[in-house]
């Protein structure tokens, strides 16, 4: 089934510890898309500026995602400029050039609005509800968040939270959110808010799913090396999505499942900077991961 | 099959936000000894001063734990006086009197000597080290340290390291040990030390084992609330080397199993300040929730 994802298109510029990576290819919508690609069709609604050219909207379409709702305006593209520091579990902010993002009002090409799936990526909630309000047939609707919008904008946030299903925030932001240091506390605070599953991305220690019927908990890979943490959240996003909109089941059994597609995207997307690695992947390597998910967490009773 | 636990038997005060407790049983040696001894037969090497009465003793004998390498000195017992702020992942140590454990020179009593299992407790490094020398039949020996021996004893630790077979040890004791931000280079690095087995305590993130032959995750129960976290790592290591112990099995399903086993009893004993939890828990509750661990981590292929 059909998954639209509206969130940025952006040049990232990213310094870890292990290198740097200048004006590349990133964004929410854009390791969202390209994790959820490998199990359905994927749309996006996004801006991009005058210096986004064919050759970028190529790693799109050689996905075959739909870039039909990626609107060229004049301008410059979004760019971010973070780093990472120790354990790389936090990003810092260096610079954010909004561009033309400043002035985004998404809009839903005829042929998206009746996607039974939808991804609201991280960006500033009244447009994520102006998004999901142009959607009238959805199964499953996915917000993402991050600190800046809680804290600059709580009431729409609220709001947002109020008209969608599921919510995916970090430890930190679901602590922030809810003023609750424990986590399965401030999951339950989250869905008195209104979305009824909450998935809850702890880094390197995993993921955790709060639904009303179960909570299911995967632990991170264990990755010899993580090269560059950005794109993770929005890559599980998208391997979870991505897998139930491409099984158009979303029953617990599938639930589970798709919290491990989207930990298996999100540990290929942290081996290397930017999409280098998502772009190199095969669906061999996808499924060869998620069976060493399996032999990661299984115990025999 | 017997496991033999030297370690501190103490007096705590401790203070959480959930609440306080003034100079409760506590110690390494005691919560491991209690967690263990629902799977085996424990013999516990420790020392206490005047005022650790047989009404404290009982807490022992109750759970046919044998005391016989209890010993009493004169003077006081040991007493640790610590606080837990936030997500209470760290404790900190407001003040440490070592009264009795300061010269401690740990005796095996004869009957212990051949005990096939083996838990050097959080104390000295060259104390773990001559218990370690005076026990001549082992099967598998676990040694847990902190911080402060990291910190203070570096050559004796290393040299401890030398002679066990496993090692516990939480994430940040791993980092500093070893100065590596990732964990599973941090294990490597400490595999290299001599020891087979890494289990790394993650608090509320859960435990990750390490061995030559495969790595086993296992997330955090999700508590509604932590009361007190003291004992937390100990009661784990107590679950897993008792359930090593009582099958006298240490092939690879068992364990993840006896991880998982460590996981159910740590997780009893923060619900509760000290000791209070493990004193009314029972094995239909430990095997429930060991149920429960599961349910929280399957998914099907």
């Amino acid at each position: 089934m059909a998954l639209v994802v509206v969130g940025s298109v952006a040049f990232d510029t990213i310094r870890t510890p292990a290198g740097e990576a200048q004006e590349v290819v990133g964004g929410s919508a854009t390791h969202f898309a390209l994790a959820a690609s490998w199990f359905t069709a994927v749309k996006v609604v996004a801006v991009v500026g005058a210096d986004f050219g064919e050759e970028h909207l190529a790693i799109f379409r050689e996905r075959r995602i739909d870039v039909e709702g990626v609107e060229r305006a004049p301008g410059k593209t979004f760019r971010w400029h973070g780093e990472y520091h120790g354990d790389m579990n936090a990003a810092r902010t260096l610079e954010t050039q909004l561009n033309v993002f400043e002035h985004f009002q998404p809009k839903i090409p005829e042929a998206y609005r009746h996607a039974p799936f939808l991804f609201l990526g991280n960006i500033q909630p009244a447009l994520q509800l102006q998004v999901r309000r142009q959607m009238n047939r959805t199964r499953l609707v996915t917000l993402d968040t991050m600190n800046f919008w809680i804290e600059r904008a709580p009431a729409e946030l609220r709001q947002a939270f109020a008209e969608v299903d599921a919510v995916t925030l970090n430890d930190g932001e679901a602590r922030l959110l809810t003023g609750l240091a424990n986590l399965r506390q401030a999951a339950q605070a989250i869905q008195a808010l209104g979305p009824r599953i909450v998935a809850i991305k702890r880094g390197e220690h995993g993921v955790s799913l709060y639904t009303p019927d179960f909570i299911f908990k995967m632990p991170g890979y264990p990755l010899q090396e993580i090269r560059d943490p950005t794109g993770a959240g929005d890559s599980f996003a998208g391997g979870f999505m991505g897998y139930l909109a491409g099984t158009g089941d979303v029953s617990e059994a599938n639930l589970r499942r798709a919290v491990v597609y989207g930990s298996v995207l999100a540990s290929f997307t942290v081996e290397d900077f930017g999409l280098r690695r998502a772009l190199r992947l095969t669906r061999e390597e996808i499924d060869a991961r998620f069976r060493e998910f399996k032999h990661l967490s299984h115990f025999d009773l």
